[in-house]
């Protein structure tokens, strides 16, 4: 078998990797342990069926505070009749709990005994005898917990495979068991290899990584039940890899090499597993995460199999990896379901194209909108951890399909409860760092907000299609000097919405600090040696500097960088600070966070661009509370360059 | 305040409680506590936001194996026609994940390098300079991970409230963190209260009670993010449970004692707390556990405010306080959403009475028919810990109701995933205990059995009113000597169903060990002082009875007992067992777990009705597989008096 990455479907890796678990002996659980019945047990899997050693209740119980009598000696009690029971032989007081003397079959609650001081007239012929008076009668068993009424001696009160929860262990205790007998923990070892590598808190400089996949990785196996160590970083060093790797053959069950899974002149991972053992498949068809490894090695002795998976090095791949390969083994190896998250159906936002030869892994964001989930695609690069944990699910493009067009309904399996989409608010359009700020307001209102950058016309758009709850949008109109309204009128004739003001700010030109290019106005962009970044077609920054550009006869052609295309003002921060582009248009705040300096130039108003329909109810009601809120507006209000004077007031847009 | 239980509705009682944490300062987080990065932070909640002190990727870096290049000297590369680069200043070679040179824009990929070694004929001037060529353009920034594609410095990464996943330890790691600030987990003690309970593995005797609530509670408040401490029984003496609370309270953030948490005679909670400090409340109208306190008590100092808990001793009812009250105050605490369970809409199967002073949390199993969910209500007790074992969900009927219809459309709050909902198979009918094994065997299969015992009429009814995927029967026809067709014909017409052969049985006489009563035949029932124990109407084993008692002649009005009706099998068995009764007709494995003698009296057939249209797809696959399955087989026939010599063959009901 070739160590040359070559990738293979992901049905036919995992019908490889199996075989050989088979061969090894290695497919089942991994053994049993013996534990007492504790809160320590949550989330193992049981191993071994729970029988009832003993019935519960184990014995006639009283239901209720009361006298245990003969229910047939009761027939005949009538309200306006009572019957009397000579305490001692016929009736005896029970509590909640006790057992019921041998002789008595129901218990009558001490409601509705009557005090047998009391004076029943004529009746009451013994009157030293203790005895009560009962108006009611009563059925046999009644306000008994009869032996057994929960559990059964002998019955099945767990079966093998199943999850331990709170609950579970009182009905262990109440069937009698004190030690239960549960699946063994897979010990797992996960190696960290690479020289560029850098623990977290390490020293940073250009070309090192932070190691963090090893922390990712063992949180999911601690998650999905295993339990993880985490080896020191390994350099690139063949020989050091192996020596690693057959030590942790020696006392792990799972071993896991992250990453040099790929096939560059770094990458030892293949050629480790191969000399080591078998190595099994190199590739598959999956993205992201596609260069995998899946082998077994052998420790020195030669008494050991242990399995180990090449994991792929960007965090996204290897997070996926994890779930693709490692949940389903750990669920195997301790005998329970694996993870079976919940699908649902979505429509996706826009198009996406993918490898027509793989399997494709699309995070997505996931909101409701008129009763549909819809489903935005999220960064795509297997570099961006954050996609992932801005996902809400994921969606796999099926081998054979080259991308799905926006519109398409998509199978999306969850990473949150469909209950939390159902409160979610989707702002596609136009970002300002002010959404973040009401996103950790309105989590008080048991609402989340996901927020997508997209522009303002792009919120337009999202909110014509149905996409979306509200949309960002500073469109300014140069002919009249206005906000949003032309634009309105433009692209949603049939979309009635209200505009409602959210704030003003400052825009102006992002320079690095000190300006040493002496940028003051955008009259100076035309000089030469100057590299513009620009904001991408269809945001309101890019509106506002090419009206004003224009205005000032500043030719777009000739300016250097203007193609360059940034999708936030902090994109645009980021490109002046890290000297690809000298300057770039955007707000204040993003050049403050990034120690940027800051030239103003105009004041502009941002708006929230709302559906009318969707004030039917009360969903969106903490946004407009929130606008009225003081602190909010002052948390916003001083943020450098911004003002929330008119903040939550109604344009008239339909009058 | 009085002291007395008066239940006030469930709205008011958290209000009343709200407002008095909210009096002594204990409305918020607990406090914050900093911690390293680890898989140890799982599952705790940040308490403040995490904003990225670091770019990721935190330089421009090569996304690639490859050449870093200047993208504009790379325009005019043809396949036709190389351009030749100058190694060193013009191209650098970089592996992945390595910084760009300062000049450079873009990386070109090291398959589409062109060794410098090789012949490009006329072109190569300067053999000894080394170069590269290229033969496809590269644009700016190409094959490069640029700084901040994944987070920019200052950025928002995780909000304050969020609930820490494996993922998340990642991006926190990426943004340049290694500490995080968390909320300080909740310090609960768990106080187990009564005279009539024995810890776990204790002296077993009738009145006795097993202690395992506050097993239950301390699972629930280390799964909801808190820390419990079980504290050992404490009998039932006001001064003493008044001491271990007063003491709990210097060094706990919240106590709660389980349980005489009613007004008999031995409940002392209400009187400990309102001596302590403040009785809030009284009684909650929910059921279960209705008889709740909520409290206030003060440490010996009178410096430290502790709200308490006065949790019901039924189990049922101290898991749902836990849920309704602890879960609640948890996610206040530590600064995180309440859980937010997802509901779904449901049918009701059968009629169920509501008290309607009080929201009552009804137990359903649930499972999916037709495209349509529809909710089986479990056993109502609130000392059947197994039915919450059992649950699926909880439905609420809500305070003013006195009940439901049955078709009902609920709302059920789920405890299991969509997902587990819809691989459910329902098998509501006659139970059997093959049918516990068959559940173990399907989850093999990703399918779950639920089984609800409703016998073998109520079966067919279930299947009428399309509840079940199949039903287990074994009704007599009399007139025929054959099984369950007659029966299908007169129920089930208009629903064409497939009879499928599961199994043969003895049923016989249950008696006690060593016959002392001397039962061998029916007609032995007839003999004086001898106490019957019945099964219900409907059930074939009640059908078989009166049929071969009728043929004897056997008078059941002079039968004793005869009108008692158990459920199940193992219930007549119990029966016996416990002295309620001296036989009953069953099956010889009831017999056989109870340790009780077993009279052979008649073999009879078990069958399966299934829809037919069930059939049009591979849901029910796995039980006709396993029909076939020897191991399966030989596990059922190994039980006393069961034989599978037809299971899976076809009762031609059509023909």
């Amino acid at each position: 078998m070739s160590i040359y990455l070559h990738d293979i479907p992901l049905p036919q890796a995992r019908e490889r990797f199996q075989a050989s678990l088979v061969e090894h002996g290695l497919a089942g659980i991994l053994g049993n342990e013996k534990v007492a019945l504790d809160v320590k047990v949550l989330g193992r899997v049981l191993s071994v069926p729970v029988w009832a050693r003993i019935s519960s209740p184990h014995y006639h119980a009283a239901a209720m505070d009361g006298y245990a009598v003969k229910a047939g000696e009761t027939v005949g009690a009538l309200p306006s009749k009572p019957i009397f029971l000579v305490i001692g032989s016929q009736a005896a007081y029970v509590d909640t709990g006790d057992p019921l003397p041998e002789w008595a079959n129901a218990v009558i609650p001490i409601e509705q005994i009557e005090p047998q001081t009391q004076n029943f007239g004529q009746q009451i012929n013994f009157p030293s005898i203790p005895r009560i008076g009962i108006r009611t009668a009563v059925t046999p068993w009644m306000h008994v917990r009869t032996m057994g009424e929960d559990i059964v001696a002998t019955q099945l009160v767990l079966p093998a495979g199943h999850v331990l929860r709170p609950v579970d262990l009182g009905v262990i205790a109440a069937s009698g068991e004190q030690w239960i007998e549960v699946s063994k923990k897979p010990r797992v070892a996960v190696i960290p290899t690479g020289s560029e590598l850098v623990e977290i808190g390490g020293n940073i400089k250009a070309g090192t990584i932070i190691e963090y996949n090893s922390l990712v990785l063992a949180g999911q196996i601690e998650q999905w039940g295993g339990t993880a160590v985490r080896f020191p970083i390994v350099s690139d060093n063949k020989e050091q890899i192996k020596n690693v790797v057959q030590g942790a053959a020696e006392e792990f069950d799972l071993v896991l090499i992250n990453a040099g899974s790929s096939a560059g002149s770094e990458d030892f991972t293949a050629s480790v597993v191969a000399e080591l053992g078998k190595l099994l498949v190199h590739g598959v068809a999956v993205r992201p995460g596609h260069p995998v490894i899946l082998g077994m090695v052998v420790n020195q002795s030669g008494s050991k199999w242990v399995p180990v998976i090449g994991i792929p090095g960007y965090p996204v791949s290897a997070a996926l990896t994890g779930e693709i390969f490692v949940e389903p083994l750990l669920a195997q190896w301790t005998g329970r379901q694996p993870f079976c998250p919940q699908e649902i159906k979505a429509n996706l936002t826009k198009k996406v194209t993918s490898p027509a030869g793989d399997d494709d892994y699309l995070r997505v964001a996931v909101g409701e909108i008129d009763g549909k989930f819809i489903a935005a695609p999220l960064t795509r690069g297997a570099g961006v951890i954050s996609s992932l944990v801005k996902a809400d699910g994921i969606s796999i493009i099926e081998r054979g399909k080259q991308g799905l067009e926006a519109g398409s309904e998509i199978s999306v399996r969850l990473y949150r409860s469909v209950t939390e989409l159902r409160n979610t608010i989707l702002a596609i359009g136009s970002h300002d760092i002010s959404l973040d700020i009401l996103s950790q307001h309105l989590s008080k209102y048991n609402r989340r907000l996901v927020s997508a950058n997209v522009g303002s016309l792009g919120g337009l758009h999202a909110i014509k299609r149905g996409e979306t709850h509200l949309a960002g949008s500073h469109l300014l109109d140069p002919q009249t000097g206005d906000y949003n309204t032309t634009y309105i009128q433009q692209y949603l004739s049939g979309t009635p919405v209200r505009l409602m003001v959210w704030l003003y700010r400052l825009q102006g030109l992002i320079v690095k600090k000190g300006n040493p290019k002496h940028i003051y106005t955008l009259a100076d962009l035309s000089k030469q040696g100057l590299t513009y970044v620009n904001r991408q077609r269809g945001s309101g920054t890019r509106v506002l500097f090419d009206y004003q550009a224009t205005k000032l006869g500043i030719k777009m052609e000739n300016m250097q960088g203007y193609e360059n295309e940034e999708y936030t003002h902090l994109g645009v921060g980021v490109a002046v600070a890290s000297g690809r582009a000298d300057c770039g248009l955007g707000i204040a705040a993003a050049a403050e966070a990034l120690h940027l300096d800051f030239v103003p130039l105009f004041e502009e108003r941002y708006d929230l661009v709302i559906p009318i329909r969707f004030l039917d109810n009360d969903f969106l009601d903490p946004i407009f509370e929130l606008a009225q809120n003081a602190q909010f507006r002052s948390e916003i209000s001083s943020m450098p360059g911004y003002d929330t004077r008119d903040m939550g007031k109604i344009v008239d847009d339909e009058g």
